[in-house]
């Protein structure tokens, strides 16, 4: 991976944490807790974040300028799912994984 | 699927259609086509119109409105492969399936 | 897809037609539903399900007899998946779905 | 990601860094390179591989016991990719990577 900028580097490092978060997040914390945490809405966006993140990150891994979109849209849902974490509560570790990827990402989105 | 509007069925179609013409056509056609065919530029594009076209149809078969961000990247990643597909030539049936993704796509993201 | 022999197209679409039903059930038909829909290890097994289907395509589309080894564990966690459906109940469609898509890819699988 | 033994945690590290290193070498080394670089069943292998690979960790963070079989396929795959990279030639780190992932997948999957 030494062709990549160490900008770009960060950026695909983000999206997979992110990725990680919201995948294990989602199974492993939401589901057995129930209650407000398997609201439909939800758990498809942190289904959704998951894949965007990955999806973002693959695209970066492949080095072509179509990143700009994959970053563009990631960054939009890791901001609409850090939101859904905050609404239902106890989720701070998601909240803030969101926000950083949504950061990195509109900046590598330009 | 009974749960998707038509419009939304019609799209995920055109996405995984795309998907399927975008990869399959990459790794059996340009790669044992050599030349034009394998310039990197090409081939990245072309497996970055295969993944982004599959993240668009998992948002929209998740059912959550954050399909609006990963739709409208994968109109734009869909222009880019068409245009870098008729640069390349030979390549009509990706050039086509891949303007009728961004079509319904860009539709979909509203 | 003209270089893919008629028997993998069809598994192709087999697992396509798995990974949609398997994802969209758990979003739309699960998740809504609540109660033994949304036990943990249920809603773990539709979402691997719906990715070892949508990477069984993928390889078989790329055209490498890798497939074989991605289409072997394809059918044990579609088979997998379908008993889980049995023991919730009200998804027979999606049971019906992992058992085809399961008896293909074990063909496949050689 | 706290539920995770670490065990399972490393291997899923494993198998994010394989992805991310057939993906980036492939696109961003074997392109570039030409020759025997981009042979199409070599091509096809890595890229086989970096699927199999992302997949294996997404299965082990949903948690459930369904990885034993995608591990099961991954370590093969990344096999197939190991000794494909030896006969290429100056794919060193990928060779390293690729069966260090076999090893932790085998293990994972008993």
């Amino acid at each position: 991976m030494q062709h990549l900028s160490s900008e770009m580097r960060g950026c695909i490092d983000e999206c997979l944490r992110c990725y990680q978060t919201c995948l294990s997040m989602v199974s492993q914390h939401c589901l057995p807790a129930g209650g407000k945490h398997v609201q439909p809405e939800h758990v498809r966006l942190m289904l959704a974040c998951a894949e965007s993140c990955r999806t973002s990150a693959h695209v970066m891994l492949l080095g072509t300028p179509a990143h700009e979109h994959t970053c563009r849209a990631c960054a939009e849902v890791c901001e609409a799912c850090a939101k859904s974490c905050e609404a239902v509560g106890d989720m701070q570790e998601c909240v803030d994984q969101c926000r950083r990827c949504a950061e990195t990402c509109r900046t590598m989105a330009g």
